[in-house]
């Protein structure tokens, strides 16, 4: 490409609404622009770029023998109450009438779409197992975009669905996509984690995200310093350590006057936030009289509650609420001063964390106004139900395989695989004839992979104060080629045509910076583009017979022979 | 691929809604599935023909020059308001809200994004021309789609939006899309005719519709029997050919009675139709009072009037509309007994088509119920306001550049060429700085192409009663290899397997047919989904150091060495 027939519509200034940096460097590289809230258009040096993402993609999930397809972005409501997101799914499901008054929605996710598919074209057992994906626009109404493409409403995604007779045959191609992503992201050039997640409220058995690790991103991942282990903090489980200490402490009632917080009733007693508890009041799931009742959770003062962990607790009502003023009054207790001591007694559930749990001679609430008990301890002081995992993990905690200790990282959520289960075969009524010629539900997974944030994210992971480091695999160009005073001196812009002929011969993407501006606004370009290789051509170089190299990571440039300069490209 | 993993979904019975060859094939050989009226799945079948049409698309638009970009689905109604078609277009276009109640629109075309874009990031005369481009889904709100992806609600178009200082650098612009689109479309191995085209509402100076040969199509072209001229029907301006002969006959009135068609009145009368005129009355457009006229159109009784040509006289309104009982009973005039005699004497404003303004001796109603007039002849007779072109052409017409005769066949629009001058830019305010660095209003063109309509019309024009025959450059696969009795003689199939790794080295896209079905089955499926080239591997040719091959237009198979199917397949 001659850079004189593209469009470079690089911005010197960050624009004021962007907050993250790929949605500035993505603004100024001239890559995408927006249209309106959460809609952007992708210009020719975002397209490059989405293209090969869109490439890799597709060879892979061909390589591991998915079949691609094409589904509307319009869908039926019909096959959405089916299924019952068309209530479920919220106000991002964007729902509309045609002329004729038929309500449809523009597609979040395809899972209705291609079960429906499934049930009309799978007969037997015999076509199993199979797999079907497409790279296709997606739309979620979000009710506040932002992050640029990272959180658009309109964005490409790559789903794929997965057809089974059963949960081994579902778990031989959970493991092909789980490495076939692998695959995928490192090909992309990004450094990633495949961690552990949650099935929140899709259901179904098993799950792993695909992370990429930057200090940006908006989830917390945590992993193991010796082993594979990773998981999202949401899942991660937070391993009991050591046993509870003898008590050496009498129980004490003392005045904290004012003091509700675990940071100023341990400033106030001189004590360490970890030999304290602090109670949450969360509601529990109603019994058959329809009665709410409060349960009291204790965690250790340092640590945070972990909310998706005790939802999936049996008497917890999920999603997690925090009791009422009135609920709290009700029991005689006062928020802020809560502590375990009588509660049992009173008919309270108190669910403690394990780290909680082997706390002894510990500072609690003294369940009345302005008082804290110090020298608390279990079952001396206080009863519980039930100890449980409660938490999130910290940075130091053991990892839960038994290998190391636990790091914690920013993640950016670009992958997603999901063992579905018979959710949707069930609810709209997939099955096929099984060797025993009886129909049976059919067992899914879904996987996906969020194109266009994959490009956000790689631009999060991979910056410096000039602008987007590109991974080679997607680099809008490998290559660029400036020659020195073009517009007066022949002989760099031969020896540049030269070489940009003989570069993209050999197979590389090549840009000839022939446009007619001042060399500096050429290499502000080049870096804020992030093209990864960079070969200036002058008088000088071509009287010695060398060529001016510079990587986009190098601090300096180095004249090279032509030899140098194939070896350093190639690499 | 293997096609033992691979959605074989070919159905043996045509389905009962569809109408076209190409629905019924594309159900038949699996390509897509209806979800819903107008919004079609593509199966893996479709999906591999579909890519490949957007790969040659792709491949041609860049070697343009063309810039790739991608605009969202989803458009804010405000930029359609600023156009002036958030009225105009009608419920064709799909309107609804997002959550926040903002009015958008399903886009089924993007001129007034693209505009939206190049008016905030064209500064300069510098930066054009430029043409920009994107493959994409598009939406239009059919009220009765139908004929599968041939007229259906969701579609994919390459659309492409070029930005010109002036008219002669759109033309030159305009002129490369042209050599483009015949690039594109010979090498997708279609019989087609670029045609002059109506421009229509949209406005503008120039225009060419790509149409693909095909009986089934909706729209008559005409083109030379010995020159490059050919136009869309709409267009195709018919020549005077011929002198009025001198009166030979007296005016008679002859009782026709009940006879109000040309045909029952020729019949009756025992004359040819082309010595008869008929009136077609039409509302005119309308005066300072508000009032409509009549105005009443002659043409000989075999022509058809041409619509679009009729709506284009100053005089008459557009749309076309015919006049009413009342209008015509209110001129004293009796619907199909209208002849010219005495009309202008009326007042009326009287249009002949130029074949009937040379007719003389000829028939015409009598301006009585049950009666006709023969012995005609304009001037003595009948006097007319004016003579125009408003007759559709006819087969052996002469060729308006004065080269041959035309012959008419049907065409399906697979692409359209439009120069849009300053509709866009002039509604948008899209201006940049000229040379003189005053701003002036960008000039613009745009080029699309049906890409999910080219694959349909690829198969109303290749078809027989076995199924497609694909183009080779765009079949699901070039080459299906089919082992005889795989599952008994692993000799067949290990034959197979290794001409099957040689081919795809070879870089041909093959199928290795190892389904366990019976040959007929796999003949069927390969004949249906159109495969081009069929090796059949057998114990006999094992022997005989044959292969069987068939090609899908060839009646029968023959036997072939390596070296003769090598051969062979390269063509």
């Amino acid at each position: 490409m001659r850079a004189s027939r593209f469009l470079f519509a690089t911005l010197r200034e960050t624009p004021n609404d962007a907050e993250v940096i790929s949605h500035q460097l993505m603004l100024r590289a001239g890559m995408i622009r927006k249209l309106a809230s959460g809609l952007y258009t992708w210009l020719p040096m975002g397209v490059r770029v989405l293209n090969k993402v869109e490439a890799i993609v597709r060879e892979e999930m061909n390589r591991a023998g998915a079949l691609e397809t094409f589904m509307p972005v319009t869908q039926p409501a019909s096959l959405w109450e089916e299924s019952g997101r068309y209530v479920q799914y919220g106000p991002e499901l964007l729902r509309f009438k045609d002329r004729h008054d038929n309500p449809f929605v523009l597609g979040p996710t395809h899972e209705e779409v291609i079960t429906d598919l499934a049930r009309n074209e799978l007969k037997s057992y015999k076509q199993l197992p199979i797999n079907f994906y497409q790279i296709q626009t997606k739309f979620r109404d979000e009710i506040r975009p932002r992050f640029g493409v990272m959180r658009s409403r309109e964005f490409i995604m790559k789903d794929a669905y997965s057809f089974h007779t059963d949960q081994a045959s579902l778990q031989e191609t959970y493991d092909v996509m789980y490495d076939t992503y692998c695959r995928i992201f490192s090909r992309l050039g990004l450094d990633f984690r495949p961690v552990q997640a949650d099935t929140g409220s899709i259901g179904g058995s098993g799950s792993h995200e695909f992370h990429v690790l930057a200090s940006s991103g908006e989830d917390d991942i945590a992993f193991s310093t010796e082993s594979d282990y990773a998981a999202n903090i949401e899942m991660a489980e937070a391993i009991l350590v050591g046993e509870r200490a003898a008590a050496t402490q009498e129980l004490k009632i003392v005045d904290t006057p004012n003091q509700k917080t675990i940071a100023e009733v341990s400033a106030f007693l001189g004590t360490n936030s970890n030999q304290s508890v602090k109670a949450l009041l969360v509601q529990g799931v109603a019994d058959e009289t329809g009665q709410v009742p409060v349960i009291a959770l204790f965690l250790r003062g340092d640590h945070e509650l972990n909310e998706i962990k005790a939802e999936k607790h049996p008497q917890i009502a999920a999603p997690l609420t925090f009791a009422t003023d009135a609920q709290i009054a009700a029991l005689g207790l006062t928020a802020g001063f809560v502590g375990p001591q009588g509660l049992v007694e009173k008919g309270i559930t108190v669910i403690v964390d394990r780290a909680a749990s082997v706390l002894s001679d510990f500072v609690a609430g003294a369940n009345q106004v302005d008082q804290h008990a110090t020298g608390v301890n279990w079952e001396r002081d206080a009863q519980y139900t039930e100890v449980y995992d409660l938490r999130n993990v910290v940075e130091g905690d053991p990892s839960p395989d038994g290998k190391g200790t636990l790091q914690i990282k920013r993640g950016i959520e670009v992958g997603h695989i999901f063992q579905l289960g018979t959710k949707y075969s069930e609810a709209l009524g997939c099955k096929v004839l099984g060797e025993d010629g009886k129909p049976f539900t059919v067992t899914m997974g879904c996987y996906g992979i969020g194109v266009t944030r994959v490009v956000a994210s790689a631009i999060e992971q991979n910056f410096d104060d000039k602008g987007i480091i590109w991974p080679a695999a997607i680099a809008p160009f490998e290559i660029a080629i400036v020659p020195m005073n073009a517009h007066k001196s022949p002989r760099t812009l031969e020896a540049a045509e030269a070489l940009y002929a003989e570069l993209q011969a050999a197979g590389y993407d090549v840009l000839l910076d022939d446009r007619n501006e001042r060399p500096g606004v050429k290499f502000s370009d080049l870096e804020l583009t992030g093209i990864p290789h960079r070969i200036v051509i002058g008088e000088k170089g071509l009287d010695a017979g060398t060529f001016e190299y510079k990587g986009r990571r190098d601090a300096e440039s180095s004249n090279l022979t032509k030899e140098e300069l194939l070896i350093k490209i190639a690499k």
